[in-house]
């Protein structure tokens, strides 16, 4: 991909119209029950309106888009887990066998899963889409994690695969990821949008010892000395600090805005790749929803950063899209009781006094 | 029903098998996540386990039990709505163009109405279950609301309900409620059992402007001056300060328990009921999931009270059933994690170093 296609998406990103907002408030009145006693699921429900320019707004069908990749960071020790599990886990996610299959699975939406930068050499299976941009990052402790050539083609690869759901008819677009080291790099990316101290940006990921912290914070540290001044442009950061996963979801995040579908952003690593997003046009904050809180220390400032309230704090930290197909049924929920219930009228209620 | 039924129930509920849970947390180890990262699905999964006594715990099927019934304290201006919005609500239940019929649906749960103490006569229609005690209850403000009997004759709607779902095969059921002007009553049993403040668990209900709350805290006060010294067991705090489905969802909540099923509570309401419940038996509290937290200022004390810390918060205030059908595919996704994922094990993938 060349630049001015990212440029012709980010172009293409216009604001909601919040003219559907207001008229999907005032539906929201006549439907039987106390005005605003749904709570979120009202807020959402008009969201998905405003979104998708209709009082008849869906959630289904959903597909979770999975990014695989790895990590030059896991050199510096940051991880308590070897590189190779990355490639084990992806083809456990084809094998039906991890946490987000199950999710996937339980909640109704479809998942799909695209190598984009795995470093082990993955067998031939079925189902597997295969884009890998580079075979991992570089270490960001010695040198950029990529060149910008390679962040665009990542970025590429994320539109590319949100392009085509959207053209498959998927209505909400869901974004995971699974690389070992990348809550190394999505901290790192933290604390260069929020101007946060390493330290109040990294956290346990997948079970970091003392000894791997500081090993992650002396990594991240030892990273923003060397690029952050060499930082300029969203895309900078996605090759500097990011990771092919995080720059793939990005594109999703990029993509999906610009053609009107929503996005539900999981964990911290992915809700980096949506700030991210959010740096290349802020626009495409009214496409995002954010399922959920991660107990990553960095996620709650990242989510705040980017105005996200997450609608679910379950203490879950486990990425693959977990968070966000579990958010799922909530917005079909939210899309449900507004598109289906009946008014104060037509069911012959009386309103309040 | 008499007391000795009630009293038969209560002796049989045991409480949970704690090598259970343990169990449990031994496979939840050998999953392919990193240890604890489902979070608090993890643990919904171990306490489905020790509920069900297996390490193939179901949240299916799964059915909501909604009573509904009519309080006496309407006559003091507490609620916006007319009385007659119960009956009103019942029908739209029951044609199924209520939030809860929405949510039932999409979560794919089944829904029981049950008139436990309607006041208004219900026109003929088909699915309804009329087990009506009373016309709705007595104005407590004045008179216990209703006889020891016909808090009995509730519980035991209750307790029929919930028995005869367990003996169609339902693994999981949740309660909830319609009853104009329930929340003062629920309020008043909050703040009898809690023996807080009657204003810091009074909240605007379905929408109580400011004179509504003023004649809300005051019927409450009254209420507790009148009540509270003559209240020694719980079921004479569900007689004086109740309602008749208050005391219906208790019974839900104790001939659940005596059976080892799984029970959620929603919101304000409901959760009044189970308090009541683990009044009644302490046990209780062993079978009761917290689906959410509701905007009512009564509700998260209540739950403290009971040590329940609820799934979700989304300032929803609405009842029927809502919070706790909405919180079914979280439990849902706890178990098919559980029961489905592959173990490091079998998955070849490696584990933390």
């Amino acid at each position: 991909m060349n630049v001015e296609r990212l440029n012709s998406t980010l172009a293409k990103i216009a604001p909601v119209d919040a003219r559907w907002i207001e008229q999907a408030r005032t539906r929201q009145l006549q439907l039987t029950k106390p005005p605003g006693s749904l709570g979120r699921l009202e807020e959402i429900a008009n969201r998905l309106a405003a979104i998708q320019g209709t009082l008849s707004p869906s959630a289904d069908p959903a597909k979770v888009l999975l990014f695989a990749a790895d990590h030059g960071v896991c050199a510096e020790g940051v991880n308590p887990y070897p590189q190779a599990v990355t490639a084990q886990m992806v083809m456990n996610f084809l094998r039906g066998g991890a946490a987000i299959n199950a999710l996937a699975r339980t909640v109704g939406a479809d998942l799909e899963i695209i190598d984009v930068g795995v470093a082990t050499e993955l067998p031939s299976i079925d189902g597997l889409i295969r884009k890998p941009v580079a075979r991992g990052t570089r270490n960001f402790c010695e040198e950029p994690a990529m060149s910008e050539k390679d962040a665009l083609a990542a970025l590429s690869v994320g539109m590319d695969a949100a392009a085509d759901a959207i053209q498959q008819g998927y209505r909400l677009l869901a974004i995971g990821e699974m690389g070992i080291g990348n809550t190394t790099a999505a901290s790192a990316v933290t604390a260069a949008l929020t101007r946060l101290a390493p330290e109040s940006v990294v956290g346990r990921g997948t079970g970091a010892d003392e000894g791997c912290m500081q090993r992650k914070r002396s990594a991240i540290e030892r990273a923003l000395d060397r690029h952050l001044r060499e930082i300029h442009t969203p895309l900078d950061l996605l090759a500097r600090l990011g990771g092919l996963e995080i720059a793939a979801m990005c594109g999703v995040c990029l993509e999906a805005s610009s053609r009107r579908c929503a996005v539900l952003i999981d964990g911290f690593i992915s809700t980096a790749a949506a700030a991210v997003a959010v740096r290349f046009n802020p626009l495409v904050g009214d496409y995002l929803i954010a399922a959920h809180r991660s107990t990553e220390p960095g996620h709650a400032p990242l989510l705040e950063q980017i105005s996200q309230r997450p609608l679910l704090d379950l203490e879950m930290r486990l990425g693959e899209g977990t968070g966000a197909a579990l958010a799922i049924p909530i917005l079909r929920a939210a899309v449900e009781a507004f598109t289906s219930m009946a008014t104060f009228e037509s069911a012959g209620v009386a309103e309040a006094l």
